[in-house]
């Protein structure tokens, strides 16, 4: 088992990772502090694990709201749902809400967290790699609206995230996939040498062998807990965990949420970064080339929906990490260095849309 | 005009008051930061007031998001249509969301504020005598929830309070009155020599006399200031402003949103936490009247709805200050005192719920 913490003052947490956690007693007892608890999971996963964990949580008051799979029930009207199951079980403040599932039923339930009472605790118990490596640290919460991904939500740090490896092996492999993308944008932003190592394991990682997802996730949580630590509120280094994602939106916005999966359009989207990079010069062809490769072998997509380059930079303006109308986008000044920029050529931008969204509509 | 600053660190935001403020294009530059503003008010406010607000602020881009007027309309769902304006100006993250209201505005503008893009700044530009004395002040924003009153939301903080004292001039008087319940309860929980100064000048507060007006409202507001400087999330202090409170919200509840106003439910609320109070023998029988008297000299109503004891405890106890199952009040030590406990005879309580709701059904 590995143990990190993500140092935040008065709000810091200790992540666990390894085999068998969300049947560990001794791990629930220590870390889930409430007596009333409520599980927020979906319809795929509950069968799966739930009665694992609440026997696991012993003799506690254990509440479940249960929510239909997927991005495109990660709504304001879902989350009214868990609140609606806080307030039915009449749980007060001092209770403590545990998200068991992927990134969607985290965002939504540390949401409903933030929300209940102006604020309960909430633990993370994340089933899915994406949110081992990715969503379930941090603090950031939140729902979708018609308009962009994400647009409604909160900081709401947990109380402890125990990402269980062992429940990997119930993912669908195209979902173990995408969260590959986001263990590549680690490797991207912050450490070449992790890139290099994801190049060498990734077939290790594919076929979940136990040393190899436990190293992936640990490295990918100690870089995101760095970052965090450095700047909660994304004011300035956090964004770089953006990577792709500003081009990925977009891509999920109009191919309707649930088509593409969120990581496969990051993965897209960080193909799209260094694109444009690369047609700022700040990196080679063969850099370009080395991200595409990666992203292929880990059997992700490559290839951008023909929406038009017009729609995708109108849903682009849309995601919220536009500032007074210009886009700031990440891109790469190097394999391993991300940077937040919206000081680039906008014809460098237009051409990379063109290339890959095909001309404006 | 009075100015006081509210001391929170980072988060520290100064608080106006005076006539005419909201039509002063000074004020407004100096502290309606953005360039984007979306104001949110309500459908009686919006008439008297709107258009001079808007020009007061000058060559800004502002959108309005208008709400059905009323306590019953404080949902999930109506601050859903806040952000539905949001996302509908394409506003983001350095935009402003400006309160132009009562305490509903305030709290559904403010939770609104708290959750698009995960936290964008707000002004409160409160427009009732209990707004301007409290709600508007403090960073407590949400909504209600069939279950219980503001039972979802979010410590939120405004970039400042605008309180212009002329608006209370086309207050219904009911209104006013429901305010002065608010006004009432500082002097109760902190301080006896306002409560004697409000028991001299109630009759020219009643009749808008700006000078008494002024004082009152900043009165309120100091003591406010200082006692959420101290407590900004209610772990201790803050709770004392909850004084009336939890038995209001149980009339508020029982009666459905909207028959009672706030202000009535809280001023009955505290003649309840007096009549505790007393037969707990901290204070006086005198005391117990002195409260009575005021109320009614300030047209308040004094008799609980006949619930029945049994009912009014039930819709208490899903007051979201239960702690463990035990129901903390706010007390009385003496007239100028508050105290919150959980330590009471329990009987106490049962009879001071069966005197004034009636037998338990």
């Amino acid at each position: 088992m590995q143990r990190l913490s993500i140092d935040l003052g008065a709000r810091s947490y200790p992540i666990l990772i390894g085999p068998g956690l969300l049947e560990d007693g001794d791990v629930l007892s220590e870390l889930v502090p409430a007596r009333d608890v409520m599980v927020v999971s979906n319809d795929v996963v509950a069968p799966l694990y739930l009665a694992r964990l609440v026997r696991a949580l012993g003799d506690r008051r254990v509440e479940t709201a249960l929510l239909p799979d997927g991005e495109r029930y990660k709504t304001l009207e879902t989350m009214g749902r868990v609140l609606d199951a806080l307030v039915a079980a009449r749980m007060n403040r001092d209770a403590c809400v545990l998200a068991l599932g992927g990134g969607v039923i985290g965002d939504v339930a540390g949401f409903a967290a933030a929300c209940y009472q102006r604020g309960v605790g909430y633990v993370q118990v994340p089933t899915t790699l994406l949110a081992q490596v990715d969503s379930s640290v941090g603090g950031k919460t939140g729902v979708n609206h018609p308009g962009g991904k994400n647009l409604v939500g909160a900081f709401h740090q947990p109380l402890a995230v125990i990402s269980d490896t062992r429940t990997l092996g119930t993912l669908p492999v195209r979902e173990l996939r995408a969260g590959l993308a986001e263990v590549i944008k680690y490797g991207l932003v912050a450490d070449e040498a992790f890139l290099a190592w994801l190049e060498s394991n990734l077939e290790q990682l594919l076929a979940l062998d136990p040393p190899a997802v436990e190293y992936a996730v640990r490295r990918c949580c100690e870089m995101k807990a760095a970052i965090v630590a450095e700047d909660e509120r994304e004011h300035g280094a956090r964004a770089l965990l953006n990577l792709g994602h500003t081009f990925g939106h977009a891509i999920e916005a109009a191919a309707g949420y649930g088509e593409w999966l969120h990581g496969e359009a990051v993965g897209v989207g960080m193909l799209l970064a260094a694109d444009l990079s690369h047609r700022l010069g700040w990196i080679g062809s063969a850099d370009v080339e080395r991200v595409r490769e990666l992203l292929q072998r880990a059997g992700l997509r490559v290839t951008a929906p023909r929406i038009g380059a017009g729609r995708a930079l109108e849903l682009m303006a849309m995601d919220k990490k536009v500032l007074a109308g210009r886009i700031r986008l990440v891109l790469l000044a190097r394999i391993g260095e991300g940077v937040v920029s919206g000081d680039y050529a906008a014809e460098a931008l237009q051409q990379t849309l063109s290339t890959h969204f095909g001309a404006a509509a």
